[in-house]
């Protein structure tokens, strides 16, 4: 059996685990589709971050008959092929929560605690206290999205004495938040948010979601992070929102286009903060994601049922 | 009865309610001593920082029964005078805890999540992902210190999933920490440590104490945070540290000499963050103080016992 790898940079004790792990099984690990490609056919399994397969991949992969993908996000998935060929698909949803989580808090912190301005003065060698410094203890947290990354992320504002509301679809309340509101009831909920905190998935119902009434309805010194999908909102609603000072920063992971080119304005905008689409990145990433490959192999190679299952007709 | 108030920036609306709260009293808000100096002589009751007073002010203070400390540390109080005129001194210990927490845990995020770099990178307009990013979530947390700063800080690394370990002088279990080591164990302590905390305040125990083999104890990855006072460790120590490698990075909010030097080494190292002393100023700070004056004040007036009373003797 071929397991054809397709992630750059796997380090060398994960690669030997899976080796060690597995000894009558041939794994290949490849740098990149562009090293892999000319093994796909012979592949049985794949592993890839999903974002470069196409059509064209799929047809040449003629032995496939499951995709491990190590991420969360499926936008650019050839699912109809995919389905067509009974090929079947798992993620590692669920991995990015606690360094999201982590990264939501730590971008709040660091505009309530006055980062920038801070890392400024020391560069400048300058000593100087008087500066608004904030709290997010007593503050709100009103996150877009309820799922398992704004559920961890409410789970860290409420260790912080923060009140949490969340906005779903349903409106269902679910653990770690105080109140959960239905997306109708948007402008309410963000009138309550100190801090923001997107962190929706890319569907027809989310693209463009956020447009300047939303921002409006914020309170002045609201600071808004979108850790979720750059199409979540139009970016010159973003920046008219902070020039209008309808919100006081904003901190963004996605962009509508990415990387972001080097001559847009958010670079250089002071009370814009972005960060290269890395929330979800930390070292301990590959290893679980490689946990979670381990025992859906094991179930795979048994028949078991298997973690994270991808339904390719919903594409989630 | 007069209540002379010499600190500066107190919040008109703050003013305002202990004006109201009391109306027999009379209130005087003085812009720092400078301003407040001429009225000492009639005040019953003194607020203050505590950083303005010495012996001097003390003698001209005839009227002088209680002095309000709106802070924590008092190094530099003039206690023995104090002592011989038994004034009544007591400070707003506790109200620290929050903010300082939140700092800790906020630096160590910013260095976790290489925040300095991504800065860089922002303001070179310049998009790279390939950072090395870490979590708090699965490691260790030392505290020097196991009060009610230091607890607060490990009740929120325990909410980020960290190890917590203290280090005090008794080694008594305490809430929040996993284990709790005597201060001749330092050693052992500092060895664990990813991130390394310093909350102690200065005493003749605590000046000079971690020294070059403390920090060649610490894992060569370690972050150490120091917030409690600047004399804890020489100066050149640190420098050393971090030039030598044996640890990964420092975060300074205390120096031995406050405001730091603009020619000081620490500005420029890449590897060492410095904060202007502000890890316990928030803009909830004051009112909160005020709540501690406030029932201070009711207990005053009615002779019952008061909240945070300092031994002039022991200086805490």
């Amino acid at each position: 059996m071929q397991v054809l790898s397709v992630l750059k940079r796997v380090p060398e004790d994960v690669k030997e685990r899976m080796v060690n792990q597995y000894p009558s099984v041939d794994f290949r690990y490849c740098y990149g589709m562009e090293e892999g490609e000319d093994y796909l056919p012979e592949a049985e399994i794949l592993i890839t971050y999903g974002e470069d397969l196409n059509e064209e991949k799929i047809e040449k992969a003629k032995n496939l008959k499951w995709i491990m993908i190590m991420s969360a996000g499926m936008d650019r998935m050839p699912f109809s092929i995919i389905e067509e060929k009974d090929i079947l698909v798992t993620n590692v949803r669920g991995i990015h929560a606690k360094p999201m989580a982590e990264y939501a808090i730590g971008m709040f912190l660091q505009v309530a605690k006055r980062a920038k301005k801070l890392q400024q003065q020391e560069n400048a060698s300058y000593w100087n206290r008087k500066l608004d410094f904030q709290e997010l203890g007593g503050h709100t947290m009103v996150l877009l999205g309820t799922g398992a990354i704004a559920s961890e992320t409410a789970r860290l504002a409420k260790a912080f004495d923060m009140k949490t509301i969340g906005v779903s679809r349903s409106g269902k309340g679910k653990d770690n938040f105080d109140e959960v509101y239905r997306i109708e009831k948007l402008n309410a909920a963000l009138s309550e948010g100190d801090y923001v905190a997107a962190v929706l998935p890319s569907t027809e119902e989310t693209r463009g979601l956020l447009q300047k009434e939303h921002f409006q309805a914020m309170p002045e010194h609201a600071v808004f992070l979108n850790m979720g999908r750059g199409d979540l909102v139009p970016e010159k609603t973003v920046s008219s929102a902070i020039e209008k000072g309808d919100i006081a920063h904003a901190v963004l992971d996605v962009m509508e286009e990415e990387p972001l080119p080097e001559d847009h304005p958010f670079w250089r905008e002071e009370n814009i903060t972005v960060t290269p689409h890395i929330s979800g990145i930390t070292s301990g990433y590959l290893p679980r994601a490689f946990d979670i490959f381990d025992r859906n192999m094991k179930a795979y190679m048994n028949s078991d049922s298997m973690e994270n299952v991808i339904d390719p007709e919903r594409g989630y």
